[in-house]
């Protein structure tokens, strides 16, 4: 499986803007687009997927908990069948832009607070592969946690993630934040290749840890978000298809 | 095109219940699943498709407009591209609890003020049309309205609906309520029959109307729904499949 | 400070109904208003309130953590900051109808599982008296949580709670359930007396468990609530004011 | 009455950023703050009106039409006594903001769509006035619509807007739109004091309009929108206070 630049997509909502998609889209090779339920609305689905489309980009699922006030970085209790219930909705959501233009789903990549919770918590990463079987994809997480223990024992392909543009704490989990704050364009670029290269990472303590990078991922809402998707983008080609 | 009975189901939403869909998904051959925005949420719509399976009921969406509060029948101001991708977002929803119980789509019907204002608005009943597209399905609505022009001038199988419960007025239009009334079930019945076999129905005014009925029509909230709708089952046997 | 018969009212939402609020108003003297976060919008809290004033009963809020879909049942991580935020508006919103019917705030309940979570959680609790101060006003809770503890410390009158159809466990904590089961009328209100009286209730294990009794709270969403609510009106009725 | 210079502020949603109120506020005399139902949430109106209070800015109540994702720009059918709950639901909610700061509401002016509708209908209008009656404050609006003849009529104090950045038709009515164009500062500042001194205004298609300016509206909103308050406020400032 050749390596992916993945980037949340399509998380503008009504008259709200963020993200400039259209700039950003060029420098990756796989979108998640947002499905509702921590941002965006139809009419930003159906621009976002033509977007991907033109761009050759293929398109994923973002599905979040239902908490568009929060952009879904509240951590909810949800029963596991209704979390399951909750992501065949979002799915099948988008699912229906992509049969308009012609294109299918290539994996879904939960939100936020839930991508956080089931990479801690078994039933939920369940709940999440009940919702994937339904559709025969792929999912996107985190090695070293539930989400990879949990996928792998479901025999869903797993997809591990790399973050170009966030820390990583000691235990290489993932240190999650309501707002992105900024990131030099040359730094995440190197951190992106040394985790593809040499499955290593300095976490925000300065500890060495250890990660897997199937697909690297950018923000689109991180201040210099374009320059830092250009910066990994271009030190990263030569690994991609 | 056999005979069809189709109710609007699924539109309970949490904790709160609306229609009794257990008792009266037996007496019915089609079922208008409510998609989230009128009524309805995924584990509600979870639950109603799997019912319907169950009682070998076919499915179609119900999409509305985004008005939970209002049930859908508060008219709003759409732009037609935004109003297609509304409905294209609501149906492809459905289509993921269908491909988890390996059923199709069977037909789209808008609910409520959506389905009042396409009658009378051709971009309105275009606006449908194009989300009809996308998944190839037929499209129920009234006879003699925009509806059938339009829908018709696209073609796309179009579906006559008859309401059994439901007034109509001396145009032949049908009075949506927000809350509908209780109705004879006897009388029901031999409304339907009438409509079927002669093709009118008499209007709440006591004018004879001419009306179309591919479709019967009976509703979960109506006071005494169950009875209706076993009523018109009994009456209309015959001309089922 | 008399005894309190108090009732969650008010949790219907648009065309879903919710307890039979015109039957066990009553037999209250103090209702808790839903605010629309788990439940109610506009045009129900305006009916409310003015069915409270026309029963001569009291009026407080009963906010909620955002979560119409979970009737404000399932937790949700929030900043303190936030929550006190969600509160005031829903407190506020509920002020500018009791403006309207010329009566006062009487107290805040927090409802659900903001509840639940400010019983066990000081930081939650304490957002809740952040808000309770900005309206001065007496604060429901149970007595023996860090609802007493956090309230007593900010000097905000507290009013302890006895839940006369809940269950509690050996802790003397309540469990609360989505769906509330039926619940004897005359063992309910034997329940009541006896909290009232000895200030003790049998846990679900059958423990012996202390309980402090200021208010007695009735549900109108549990089977038989009306019956419930009347008896122990009748019970407690030489307590009360 | 002396001139007032207000702006729509605080409409901020989550992570989603509008208009830049801190830039702005410092050029306007008085706020109107929106309620959460086109835009804003609890902690966004928190901020607002604290910083209102920072700048020395009276606040005024912006409600709207229940549409989040359509920024209550949408047009919707409600019923009279629905709408006036609607209304006072969203003024209660700021008027607890007030209340934690120690002020009091200045006036209310619905918002896009709502305010649109009710210049051309009395009955919308009345719905709003009914609102207004429960707080007792003035009403914003334009004159020579049913907001001026309703609010009169009713005895509520009315305060007519000129919008300096907005075009006008040929009948003098607002042209609404769902995002708003660039503005030229000066011009937006001469058109302002003209309709000050002169009572005039040039209409999108140059005809010459009669205007009445008690309140300067500049929109936070508008591509420059800081420059044009600036402006405005400079040319201006002779008539305020």
């Amino acid at each position: 499986m050749p390596l992916a630049i993945n980037c949340d997509m399509g998380e503008s909502f009504g008259l709200y803007h963020m993200g400039d998609d259209a700039a950003i889209m060029p420098y990756i090779t796989v979108a998640n687009v947002a499905c509702g339920f921590h941002a965006s609305d139809p009419v930003v689905m159906a621009r976002t997927v033509r977007l991907a489309k033109e761009c050759g980009v293929k398109v994923g699922a973002h599905p979040s908990l239902p908490d568009l006030q929060g952009f879904g970085r509240r951590e909810m209790k949800m029963e596991p069948a209704e979390l399951t219930a909750s992501i065949i909705y979002q799915v099948g959501a988008l699912t229906g832009f992509l049969k308009r233009e012609g294109m299918t789903l290539n994996h879904i990549k939960p939100h936020g607070a839930l991508y956080g919770m089931a990479a801690r918590s078994a039933p939920m990463a369940q709940a999440i592969c009940d919702a994937a079987k339904v559709f025969g994809v792929a999912l996107y997480g985190m090695s070293g946690t539930e989400h990879e223990r949990v996928y792998m024992r479901n025999q869903i392909p797993f997809v591990a993630e790399f973050y170009a543009d966030l820390e990583y704490d000691d235990a290489g989990n993932l240190l999650i934040t309501r707002e992105h704050a900024a990131v030099d364009p040359a730094a995440a670029a190197k951190r992106a290749l040394r985790a593809i290269r040499d499955g290593k990472v300095k976490s925000a303590n300065g500890k060495e840890v250890t990660v897997r990078a199937d697909s690297i991922c950018v923000h689109s809402d991180t201040p210099g978000a374009v320059e830092v998707a250009k910066a990994v983008r271009d030190a990263v080609a030569p690994y991609l298809a």
